[in-house]
């Protein structure tokens, strides 16, 4: 049986790839699982700076796999193994930066996996759905409180209440993704994004803005502002930020520690 | 006496008419209980799946009637009967989506009220403006909750503090609505849009989606997931998922309960 | 010395200029304790209605000093007097609206600085970074807080993990400042706004509005409207609203008096 996701590494840049094209990369527990499982070796392996996710073939994560959805609505589901508590949500609890990179169809649960991650590149021609209210779902695994910190709340009931289908290209219009380009050139755009975070950012910086940025929703700016003055002033007695000040006085790449 | 709003109903999809177009449709507390009570009877009656709220004539809604302002402020003001603790916010409550129709003036507390819905469609020349600031007045009725989760907080305060007009068109532009299309298809834009939603989206579901869309702004995403999970279950249970799934697996129209 | 911020006012408008123009206006502990002290004056003089920020020369505000930073890093720095409890969010806490105006390099402390105002206007071609990550620091003083409540969190993902530079013009894409001209006409487009401040909104609104859209993060839609039915009777006896409104009828600049 194939890898339900592949996995490589090209300069510090990890790639996942959902690995089941004939279903359109539908999600199953056992694919899930193999995702939750290389993450979490991506956040610890010092070599991973950047994990980039996308899609074999025609799609990104079609949603749900349906055998498995008709086997819950029916009853007849059964489970491998005890059930999986990570979610795919997992993304938002990393400090290293996750970029998906969605390719093409991207739909129910393969939309929530997507904007999950920390930023997304589009192909300009990939589908997007919700899909949830056309199926008598609801939002799932937090989308209600992702969407609407993307696209604010009108954008938000949009798509969630039509399920309507719209390209990468609207998405991009929408504020939905930092970036849609021909599905030709996505891979390489992204990568070179990707390379650019595992060359010139800092990993510790970025694993406490991506605190900051989650963490400062259930904050006063007062409060915000109170933690940063202190997460800076421990920043002050790390080697990043000795390397950060040298390598722009000296104007070269910085060698930063991994995370 | 005219009735000041006016009701039809096409297809699962109810219009409400704000009518006293000689004063561009300006809000007395009469017009707005006649609101309130349509909206009300349009929640209970299962012919209705979804409201789209427009004015009669060149208004949308020019804000507080100013014979009514003029005689609170100088203390002449009679209300007739009881004070109406229903507010311009009453659509956010009601579970089935409410779209406005902006064809006209849309001013003060006629902002408020299309903003309160969940969706917005606008003419492209129809005149919008805050202009509580240039009245001496505050930002009414929560549209300092609603605006940044619109639009961000910077361009609130541009049109907060400035009270500026501007035209729908550049409403799109602020991403304040949804759609901004030449006033002489605004009607039938919006009609097809809530068609599509009374046809192919869940009256549950989109109930369902309308209180998280609203009540994760005060939950952090774990907690937002973990209701998530708990409505993705309870949904399973439902007649709903049955039919979506069905009805996409045979390509056909889904046919779900009303609310 | 020449004075580390410049001072001007102009019908009712107060410009303040950073001014260490062969440093792009650097920050300095004595610049900051200046521009806090300007601030502050402003707050109390009923002669200014607006207050615009922009820097001297090429540069809005490139950031932390360089040797002041060099100098925290070796232990080697020294600080003139007490620690200054103020910090570039002070705009927020103002009644005033303050509005950036970025004429240039505009760069980590420094874009805090900017967008910590109400409103921004930027130049064109001026050079936008966050640097933190590229310099091993974090996100500074509720940045974290205050770009995902501009532009949605992915987008502030993008600008904070990557500390990538960006020019005015792409920062008005990313929905980051209210407007972006060339530079010759900044200024001069900055003060026309800011002048229909001074000129057409009630000083008491704005004040009023400043704190309710700031509080608002952190109320539900219900208690936000709660405390404006509150705010709104409390404008109901104050002497600007039977100006604003008379104004209004009598077609003619009004006379509001100063916070």
């Amino acid at each position: 049986m194939a890898d339900p996701v592949l996995s490589s590494i090209d300069g510090g840049v990890l790639t996942l790839t959902f690995n089941r094209p004939d279903r359109l990369n539908a999600w199953t527990d056992a694919m899930g699982r193999r995702y939750f499982d290389l993450l979490a070796e991506a956040e610890r392996d010092p070599a991973v700076r950047v994990v980039v996710v996308t899609g074999a073939g025609r799609g990104f994560c079609a949603g749900a796999d349906f055998e498995d959805l008709t086997a819950v609505l029916n009853g007849s589901y059964r489970r491998e193994g005890e059930p999986d508590r990570r979610s795919v949500t997992l993304p938002a609890t990393l400090g290293k930066p996750v970029i998906a990179a969605v390719n093409g169809a991207c739909a129910g649960l393969g939309m929530v996996c997507a904007l999950a991650c920390d930023l997304v590149f589009t192909a300009d021609e990939a589908k997007w759905t919700t899909a949830f209210a056309r199926r008598g779902l609801i939002a799932e695994y937090g989308l209600s409180w992702i969407l609407p910190r993307l696209i604010g709340q009108a954008r938000a009931m949009d798509l969630l209440l039509s399920g309507r289908t719209f390209t990468g290209a609207e998405a991009y219009e929408l504020g939905l993704v930092s970036r849609s380009v021909p599905g030709e050139s996505l891979l390489a755009e992204t990568a070179a994004y990707a390379r650019e975070l595992a060359l010139h950012s800092s990993p510790t910086s970025m694993a406490v803005m991506k605190r900051q940025i989650r963490g400062d929703w259930n904050r006063t700016l007062e409060e915000a502002e109170a933690a940063a003055v202190r997460l800076m002033t421990e920043s002050f007695g790390r080697p990043d930020v000795t390397e950060g000040v040298a390598a722009f006085l000296e104007r070269r790449a910085p060698r930063f520690p991994p995370l």
